[in-house]
């Protein structure tokens, strides 16, 4: 590997730099991954090796960034466990039999990921072997994929989650241990494969008050980060909307945690503890405006963690299918640029 | 006037019980409601001041309630602007001309609240007239009435609201200009009508991150609550989300601040300061639970105010139609009698 800047951030170590890698940098803003998807749909690239491995290269090899992220969908690992979904287009995921009852969790199966999804293992090696960088795996965190099993499209509200949390709540445990236990194995097993990091994507998790979060779902993110303790890779803890959640999640025991721009960059690390890495967080939104706009932000974040170690730049959420490639260029280049004379200032102090 | 604790709150004075309301008491959760909607539709109950009375009325006749919320809808005073808009059952506001350039923003016209809404300050007088208990006005704040404006409908990302933001600031300061206006000058009549304090409802600003509140909306809140500083009727200032916003919040200079659930209220009170009241913050989806829920909860956010003057209790955001009216009554009781017992043991300190 000829660049492990972002493994050595996730470790608080010094860097030359600070790393940058981008959540959906392979995505529909590249003209690239555009094209492909006139002949392919999202599932069918994600479950063809060939086809992953590419997209998951592309935004590697068209920018200098410090790593590159599985292409996948979160709602993948659970087909096999009998969830009859479909990707909407401009929606998200739609499933046709949502967990109502009792009944609906216990007709969920845990297979085993290399019969489950031997394709995304399968592409993880491949992607491995034509890499120079780290490759992170992921998975959608079990309270983000309950929220999508329960409500059965995406929510504003999470009601009907909530409401199945707080009327039936050995409902709730029962599904949330049979994810827990998907999520473990899936990571795991992309471990097995090849990925170098992963990182846990609790992406609407921000709809709970603190209590919530504690009593429902910081059990199970703990089981999962403890459960992958042993395999020695960085973990990242993210999701958006966390700014009161970040003391929890911090006790969910992961090296990095990913927060939005919902928090200043240094109030949020501040609340973590230096004790952590810490990745984000540019709003995707702002890559939409002129650079200027680009420019200014991404400096302020820069200027708020002052190239401390254990900075991983990121977005505070995915790219919007938009966003001008001209600027995501530009914003590669000006987290390396600004944060190597950075480093050198302080060398030379 | 009976019972004067909601604005005896409002200004921090000394109360017998924490006054409570709700955001949405006169909604589908009624059964009265309901039954009124299968003859009418949401707007012409709200255009038709008898009705408008009638189901404003509904729960404070139903059930201990320290104060009545007018019932309308935050986007009543934007047809007059020109907005060609329908109510979508089970989704909301969806906007036929969505605003997407400078030209439409100049397309709006401002016309005066006795022309544009005669039917709410006439409901006002009505409602007047036979209450017991305060009567709160309200609007939507210019964010969040632009960002219905420009979304067109419910938005998760507001990413449309975002770009047009960043790509034509000139076209959105303009928007936000003429909204500003309008809300300021509705707000205004219905004082003049009778309501005895105004909620500004910025639902939605929490999507925004710290730098673009300040720059992109707090100037537009703040000169509404100025503007209303000479009526000498408190002014609560609300949104959801905005736990890293509320010390901007403040600024924006109003009586009160509501804050929703993914904060601590004491956490929430500590960063506004106390030189403020504050109401919340029950999560509405509780309510969906069972009764011991809603109690626990209840008693947390009790505590953690500990009687304070300047606590209204309220949810963090409106009842869902499922709530059942049972845990309504239920809760209102349990506020006045925990915080009365709690008032007569400091009396005896």
């Amino acid at each position: 590997m000829s660049n492990d800047r972002f493994l050595k951030a996730c470790r608080r170590e010094p860097v030359d730099c600070t790393p940058v890698w981008f959540m959906r940098q392979a995505g529909r803003y590249l003209t690239e991954y555009r094209k492909l998807r006139e002949k392919y749909d999202l599932l069918t690239i994600a479950k063809t090796p060939g086809l992953c491995a590419q997209v998951t290269l592309l935004p590697v090899r068209k920018f200098e960034l410090d790593a590159a992220i599985l292409f996948a969908d979160i709602m993948l690992p659970l087909e096999a466990m009998g969830v009859n979904f479909e990707l909407k287009e401009n929606i998200g995921p739609v499933i046709h039999n949502p967990i109502r009852r009792c009944a609906d969790v216990e007709a969920l199966r845990v297979v085993e990921p290399e019969e489950a999804v031997p394709f995304v293992l399968e592409a993880i090696r491949l992607i491995r072997s034509e890499l120079r960088v780290p490759l992170i795996g992921f998975s959608g965190a079990p309270f983000t994929l309950a929220s999508y099993l329960i409500e059965g499209s995406p929510s504003r509200t999470f009601v009907q989650t909530k409401s199945l949390m707080y009327r039936e709540p050995a409902t709730w445990h029962q599904l949330m241990e049979r994810l827990t236990q998907l999520v473990l194995e899936y990571l795991r097993a992309q471990v097995r494969a090849g990925v170098q990091a992963v990182q846990l994507f609790d992406s609407w998790v921000g709809c709970l008050s603190p209590q919530d979060y504690q009593e429902y779902v910081l059990p199970y993110s703990r089981r999962i980060f403890e459960g992958l303790a042993d395999l020695k890779i960085p973990r990242i803890h993210f999701g958006t909307d966390t700014a009161t959640l970040l003391e929890l999640m911090r006790a969910a025991s992961s090296e990095v945690i990913g927060v939005d721009w919902r928090i200043p960059l240094d109030r949020a690390w501040e609340r973590i503890g230096k004790g952590y890495a810490i990745q984000g967080n540019l709003d995707p939104a702002t890559l939409l405006g002129p650079w200027k706009l680009v420019q200014e932000r991404t400096r302020e974040i820069l200027q708020q963690v002052e190239a401390r170690p254990g900075h991983i730049f990121n977005l505070g959420h995915g790219f919007y299918p938009d966003t001008p490639v001209e600027n995501v260029a530009r914003l590669v280049e000006f987290v390396h640029e600004q944060t190597s004379s950075k480093e050198k200032a302080r060398e030379l102090l």
